[in-house]
């Protein structure tokens, strides 16, 4: 049997660091060939232009996809998807690939799947049914779903969703979230080494990680609500002798804005990082007291780590939560008190330590590769959907 | 209160005839402003440069934009959604809508409810729920229903369809097909004076329409597909001194092989039209014994003229039949038979005229109409989906 | 030395006939590794769907380019370069050629050298310096003589223009018409079998070949400049025993009127094609007796096979006659004395077998070879233009 | 006669400055209608979302046309030209504007003129004929004028030089510098409210403007060419107790490493500004005692200010000297003892302001509103270019 063609699509860091152990075990099983359509914010210097780590990583890259535009207005996304649409239509063409595989809810989702749509090419979604609501992403992540044909959900209670809204069972499988076997596979760094290379000392283990993306719905309060983040979380650093490192937004509409709170910090308890090595940041989540921000990190790596997350406003609600989460409003107050149980509560840090993972292990690149190898791509009910709802 | 902008998105003739009344109706109120983004094949003088009809029905059109690519391959859509994405958001962005109104699962579908979507924009959808399997164009329509704010559905069993793949029912609305308002109000003209105008004499009544477009999934064989529809309908025109009208199929792939296999007609019992004045084709419509080919028009038009259709191959499967549409495969002899009877089986067409129409009546666009006017542009509920599955 | 890397684009059957002689020289010397981008017509059914061709003659294609839209309205050329260019630079960014290589004067022209420019590649342009005007094409060609790096003109007075318009001499090499190779390498067909696989009887030598494309500043008059060209060579082929082979026009604004023009003929002493397989074509224009239309072909290559032109209209105006051409009106009367002259003047014709060809031999491809090869580059000289004016 | 039409199209604040007295003139004068379409750097938060300027000086945009990617690649340019042909080719079909304006070199000189040159639409461009080399704009600007219709050239030597590449006579036309009627035009703002304004005190008139872009053909260099220039402009500064007022370079390729060195700075003589109100840098300039770096404004503008100019590196070599512009290479000890001599030489600085200024005066607002008062738009001598050499 020939080696199955997969194009995988990517368009930022935070949803690479999932595609990375799948697409590493695909091109390991010796049964795919694997190339990578790279597009969006890993080709933005402003990001960290993490196309290179995907060079280290070994990938062939099919095409750079210039997809991110430069402003802050509401025609970013939109625009943004056209392109993406039209560049990777030219792509797909030339590779010829026997599935495209993609991850999440952004840009790449919807394109993804209406390029395999119209060119009869399957399309493997991986994290779709995740019922979270309030952004732009999570209607596109449901919209990907009726166009996508294999279905590779990261926890059992989304595979339900998805056979809800009329996708076919055959079609769908729960395989667990595929960063874990990302984290699983990282060697542990010593505290000492990675203060250094982040010339910010937490070696003492007293520390936060700080993760907060706008939420497009709320675009317009994403200055003030991160400056609430941010007074809360440095009066918390202050008075607990506790550091704080944070990792700048994404780029959605809103994030400038978080990005101008961000340059009036002041504090030297609290320092911010573009872009930090996979290797690094898996390092620092292992050892950070808590989370706290809005990123989905919070709901679907955390339960990995046995992590307290405090999860500042309305993103991420809805989620299907490990029980590791606790949400709390832009209330300084509050966002105190909640860092202060998460970080400092004995009874609270044991709870959360023994809770089930409902998003699997780190098992799910090797099911993933076993599932695309099953496919059998002369098969008709894999490209035409005979039920749609 | 001061009027709704509305921003119609119209790419070709058949889904304008649906779009037609009901923007009609909402000027006609004087309390919206509409304008239309006229796109695809309407701007293509091989598809009859229809814009020339949109502008002679009066409307501001707020932008032309290009987005049919002159290819047949597979390429052509999806970068055709990418151009009309892009060059949509610009137009939304300039005349800042407070509705998009679009009607079916084309293009536009996609591009209205992604555009939608990132520029919170409220997005309403003539035509959802439908599960009709088979074109490329189905998933995209569901997939457009995951991303509208507004669900417009032309026969009752949709409504319950939208509600199964987890839309809200506040957003679903029961309509039925605007098109009939169209045909309802549209004059009678004389046969003689219709035979004069095609330059093709059917003024005794004895004729059957044909409209047959590509399968998407079937698209290699949309030449041999045509060759043994006309030949079969060629048969049965000559056998029974029967007239054949046909209409030249749209734009997607295999329409070019299916217009290969019209040139090589030579009998001069069948003429083809590549497109008709509405007036003409409505009453083309009211006097024809029979619809055969694979046009959504048999499902859902039909119906309200009372016509028999003979549906050739499997395009239009799995859409709800009023009874009217009798499915027949590629086979001369059963093509020829299942005319026979639509034309002149006395017990049958009697049963037809008797049937009820799911698909409702002449009232849609006023119902739309009365919708549209009730939704509170101010209440968050429309713009966010609280619920997605 | 390593191979030089050469991307070529090419977007119509017509400049791929020039360029074919010139790539397939380059690769037979194997110092070179040959890419080519295509776009354009070449894509297009409707117009022969060329890119075939391409295929069978053993190029690697590194893209293809959609941009061709399906409308007749003035923006489908402009629209057309700005999808080329954009998907240009993504081809040119993989590929990383050393060289970028192109003819003429359309979309290809000004395509490949603001993403050669901006890019800095190298842009090498067959074709310069020639001082048409009336078209479109025309300021085109010159733009983009400013910007390309290295200019091979097909003759001399080509040259002399191009350093007055402020060119290094350095970067400008007379070689002459590359299509004279392609034309000599051709093998000899015999006048039955052409007639045979045209289904159209020229094997009396007794036909004139017809060649006729809109001018776009004339583009409102392309069907009654048509028309009144039909007519009069309908005419003088009826009254001298002649046949008329005609080939379809390219795709600028006005040719779909000119379509129309040829789809009311009605004599069966003319007969038009799609398009013809090179040596079809090569045979045709070898064996006829003279030239009829606007085509730049016969103030270009002609001349080569010793043959008189009646060019009819502005089209081609102001080019370098070699003597061959003889220009006339949109007159009737005097199209159809041109065509006699042309055709049966004994002393005319001898004249014109007598003439010098100013647009040199069929050695070009190998100059071209020679000249490319030689570009060192590293030297900075060719990239950076140290005078423009 | 009715008003004539005019599209302006702007891309970025330095440019847009040259452009606003021109549209000024023309809105004021009663006899134009002008929308402007808006792209570009004028709509990323990045630079400043300069469109609000626009917004504030009252003109009707008549698109905002994003084509500014976030990518330091160099595929940034080739790509944006691109996007915004395509998308300014949808305005130009719904405004059907007389004339297309625009100024300079940058992507709008190509977009415009492509797309007025395919679409029949009149362009006027202001900047024509200025020889300087060396960046990728440089030839952009010669091809821009190829193609566009009529030149408003700012000295009469590039009128020379346009007529030198073959442009016809009665295109040309000597106005001056449009920037200087903005100039002229700008209250007198004390230092000290300067100061206040830009919370960095000047009032003491002892500073330097320092603006520096990068330069396309050193893109590798231009982090360590800025380290350098500030090195110096530092050092200079501690040692003469001088302030040095930093502006933000454009957004070309390479621009990212110079605002990487400019965040590195330390030192507090030393402040940088995004983007300034005209006003503001209008007094800047008034007050400063040089300009440093290698903006376009030693050139065009300090003469009018009889500014002594020092211009690091290669950037604007070539272009006509006033006599103000004293050039030096990255050279530390060089760039100091330059900068003293602008600074405190006083037989330099009287000899500087007395120079005549080839670059006109305040009037050329006025003037270019006479002549395209002027131009008859239906005599066809301005459409079609009948001599391109």
């Amino acid at each position: 049997m020939r080696n199955k063609k997969v194009l995988a699509i990517t368009g930022i860091r935070s949803e690479y660091d999932i595609l990375y152990p799948v697409i590493d075990a695909l091109r390991n099983s010796g049964n795919f060939n694997v190339k990578i359509a790279v597009s969006g914010a890993h080709l933005s210097d402003w990001h960290g232009n993490t196309v290179k780590k995907i060079e280290e990583d070994g990938f062939e890259i099919a095409d750079r996809i210039d997809c991110l535009l430069m402003t802050n207005r509401k025609t970013q996304r939109a625009k943004g998807v056209g392109l993406l649409i039209q560049a990777l239509a030219q792509t797909v063409e030339r590779e010829d690939p026997d599935l495209i595989l993609f991850v999440g809810d952004r840009e790449e989702c919807i394109a993804a799947t209406v390029v395999g749509n119209y060119m009869d090419v399957l399309v493997a979604h991986i994290g779709g049914g995740d019922p979270v609501y309030g952004n732009a992403d999570d209607p596109i992540r449901f919209a990907g779903s009726k166009l996508a044909h294999i279905h590779l959900v990261t926890a059992k209670p989304y595979a339900e969703n998805l056979k809800r809204i009329g996708e076919e069972e055959f079609r769908i499988f729960f395989v667990g979230n595929p960063a874990y076997a990302n984290i699983a596979n990282t060697p542990r760094v010593p505290l000492e080494d990675i203060s250094q290379f982040l010339d910010f000392d937490i070696s003492d283990s007293r520390y936060v990680v700080l993760l907060k993306h706008p939420l497009s719905s709320e675009k317009e309060s994403a200055y003030e609500q991160m400056k609430v983040t941010l007074q809360a979380t440095e009066e918390f650093a202050e008075e607990n002798n506790i550091k704080i490192a944070g990792i700048y937004p994404n780029t959605d509409p809103g994030s400038y804005d978080i990005l101008n709170a961000i340059e009036e910090l002041k504090s030297d308890k609290i320092k911010f990082f573009k872009t930090l090595p996979r290797n690094i940041f898996i390092n620092l989540m292992r050892n950070t007291m808590a989370l706290i921000g809005n990123s989905s990190m919070g709901i679907l790596e955390a339960p990995f780590y046995k992590l307290p997350v405090v999860n500042v406003g309305n993103r991420q609600k809805g989620r299907l939560n490990a029980g590791n989460v606790e949400f709390v409003g832009y209330d300084i107050e509050l966002i105190k008190k909640s860092l202060h149980k998460a970080c400092f509560d004995v009874d609270y840090r044991k709870y959360i330590a023994g809770l089930e993972n409902p998003y699997g292990d780190e098992k799910a690149p090797e099911k993933i590769k076993d599932i695309l190898l099953s496919i059998n791509l002369n098969d008709s009910k894999w490209y035409v959907k005979k039920k749609l709802c």
